[in-house]
This record gives structure tokens, sequence and C-alpha cells, in this order.
């Protein structure tokens, strides 16, 4: 028996894995960031094989991790976790930084960065597992607090993307929590997030035009009746 | 450059990760277990190839993760976290069940636990990085909350394992943090966790005989003056 809920209980930070150089980057958010020995110290982290910036970390064999806040706004999850750097410029007006090895991060709502030095790559079939030799690691906001993803998921009433490794889990357990409403829901197909009628104060079309959904940022004209 | 508070913002969680029989088993705590893929449901843990779990690990197939709950109790993390199951048997005295495959896993303290059975085995060096697909996971106890590292750290002022992947940033971290004092300390033998006068009302001597490093439940003859 698998209770998804479960799942729900293992800790995650959230972080936008950035690859690249001066003139053709990429970045995603992640989930699973972890040192995974000491000396050397080494780390891992798992991108969906699908993922633009997958291709950026193994062309160019260096990657940056910068870890969220815990105030992150909704359009930096919308940008980076919910949408490919194939159809946009995820970097378009953020503020950048570049590491040693000119691969650029972002400085938004990011309180440290790490740089990696790519060693190893192994096939988890959906996704690549990259290891990392870290380089560089540095504090860019000492008062600020690491957002968790289950801060995330609690306070945004969130759904993981569908190249996210816990996209399964995530969607069985909303689908579980779905009752009956007279009222009418709405979906985001940006994201998946549901805004249901009966849990807000308006209905979704007395929303003002210029509302986003508060899980990924997108405009109301992303959501469709369910 | 590498500063290592910028590694102390990446989230964990503390896990009791447990492997064997009925007849023979042992179990430790671990920090990085991450779900990797969703389909099928793969998750990665990192252990020390001297842990004595590894072995039971690579020769039964299935291990099992439970999740500690964010008051668990010092003795806890000093059994499981800082002792050797070939020294002491961790599971006595503990409330034990055993998952579908007969693998024991510790009930105390612990709000959800997750069976896998090994598919994959990766070679970093000084750990094992061990795939596992999903067999099992259950809630134990709905009302209680994942303990995370960062907490652990901050509440009891702890000091990593040396078989931890973090060992060596978190003591860079404390040295750090040394500062002049007439009073006197004592560090444990067993977790490294150092007593510091300055900062309590009793001066170490004055502890009463049955007092335990609240780090790791060692005795105070386990103590040495620095």
């Amino acid at each position: 028996m698998i209770q998804h809920d479960a799942l729900f209980k293992i800790s995650y930070g959230l972080y936008i894995l950035s690859s690249g150089n001066r003139a053709l980057s990429n970045a995603c958010i992640v989930n699973t960031l972890f040192q995974v020995t000491a000396e050397p110290p080494l780390f891992s982290v798992c991108c969906n094989k699908d993922n633009y910036t997958s291709e950026f970390i193994i062309n160019s064999g260096f990657f940056v991790a910068s870890v969220l806040e815990i105030n992150t706004p909704s359009d930096i999850f919308g940008r980076f976790g919910y949408k490919s750097g194939r159809d946009i410029d995820k970097f378009h007006g953020m503020e950048i930084q570049y590491s040693e090895n000119s691969v650029p991060y972002i400085v938004n709502s990011s309180l440290a960065f790490m740089e990696y030095k790519l060693i190893n790559t192994y096939d988890l079939k959906t996704h690549w597992m990259f290891i990392g030799q870290l380089l560089n690691a540095e504090i860019l906001n000492p008062n600020l607090e690491p957002i968790t993803y289950l801060h995330y998921k609690q306070t945004r009433n969130a759904v993981s993307p569908k190249n996210a490794p816990t996209y399964i889990a995530m969607n069985n357990s909303a689908s579980a929590t779905d009752t009956f409403s007279e009222k009418s829901r709405y979906k985001c197909t940006a994201c998946g997030y549901v805004y249901e009628e009966k849990d807000h104060s308006y209905s979704f079309s007395a929303l003002p035009e210029d509302w986003l959904c508060p899980v990924c940022g997108a405009g109301k004209e992303d959501f469709i009746m369910l």
C-alpha cells in the first residue's frame, strides 16, 4: 500500500538550477539538491531529461543552485518552474550574476548560491541524476530563511509540474481532497492549480483581469473551467 | 570560495534507515533521502560504506526509512546516529514493526515509514547511493510534524557524526563560533557536542551523574575536558 501523504513527510528545499554561459543559458526549479559525500564535497541533483536545463548541464559541465527564500513570489515559481526556456527567455528582467565559470545565476529571492562542476551523470530513465563537486558557495542574504517544499505546498495549494519527481504523488493527493460543490472550479493550464470558487469570496469571473495564478503566476486567460 | 554556512541552507529531513530481517538487522540515521523519479517511484538515499546498515541493504535488497518527528528525543539520535550496530543492539527496547518483506522499522518518534526494494547502487567513494523503488508508504501518526536537519542543528547545537555527508561542513562551522572563555569546555567523545560552561547555569562537575549528552545521549563519563 502506498499512502501518498506519507511521501509528503520527506523534507526538500526549493532551488533555481541554472547552467550555460553569458551567451546562452537556462534555469529551472528543482527540489532534489543534496550533499552526498563530505570529502570531496559532492552533491546530487535530479533533473528531467526533457528539461532544457539538462542540456546545458551536460554540454557545459557546470551548474549553479540558488537557494530560494521563504517569501519567493509566485511569478518566480511560474517562470522557472512551470515554463520552458525553449519558449521564453527565463532570465529576462531578472537580477543575474555570474559564477567563476561564467554560469549565470538568479539573485532575486535567493539567499545563497553554490557552483558545481559536473563529475558524473546517472541515468534514472525519466531523469538524470547529476553529481557535482562543489566549487563555490556563498551567502547572498544572511537574513533570509530558505523555503521548504512543504511550506510552498501548504501555503500555495501547489501541484508539481509534470517533470518533477513528485508529480504523480502530488496529483493523487490533490484528487483525494476533491469534494462536491455547486460552485465552479477553474484550472490553470500552466501549472494545474485549481481555483475552487467555494473556497474564495469571489467567483472566478469577478476576479480582476490582471489577477495571476497564485502558484505559477499565469494570467487569468490561462484558466479553463472544469 | 566555499562559505560553509551556505551549505546549511539546503533543506533535509532526518530518517531512521533500517534493513535486515527478523533475525539480524541494523539501522542508522540519515538525512539524504529523496524522491528522484515519479514513474516508477524511485528514491535515493546515501549511506557511508563503513556503516553496518549498508551491509544489510546490499545483502537483503530491501530497506525502510522511518520519518522522525520534530520532538524526537536525544537518545534516539545518540543510539541510531552516533553508535554502531557492531557494538550495540540498536533495536533493544525499541518499538518495532515489520514491513511486508520483514524489514524491522522503528515506530518510536516516527510519523511515517516507507519500504523500498533496492534496484541500483552507485559508488560515491566514501558512500553508497542506494536507489530504491517504493513498495509501501504509510502514515504512522498524522498529528506529528517531521523534523528538519536545520531544526535539529539549531535546537541541539549538534555536530554531524563522522560518517555523515555533511561532517566536515558542520565541524568547520562549529569552529568558527568558538570564542574565548575562562570557563571550561567539555567535549562528548561520542558525538563531538561541546558543553560550554559559560552558556550554562551549572559547571560540568555540578551536573548530576545521570546527566546525558543533549545531542547523542552519551553519559557524563564520555566527556573530556578541552
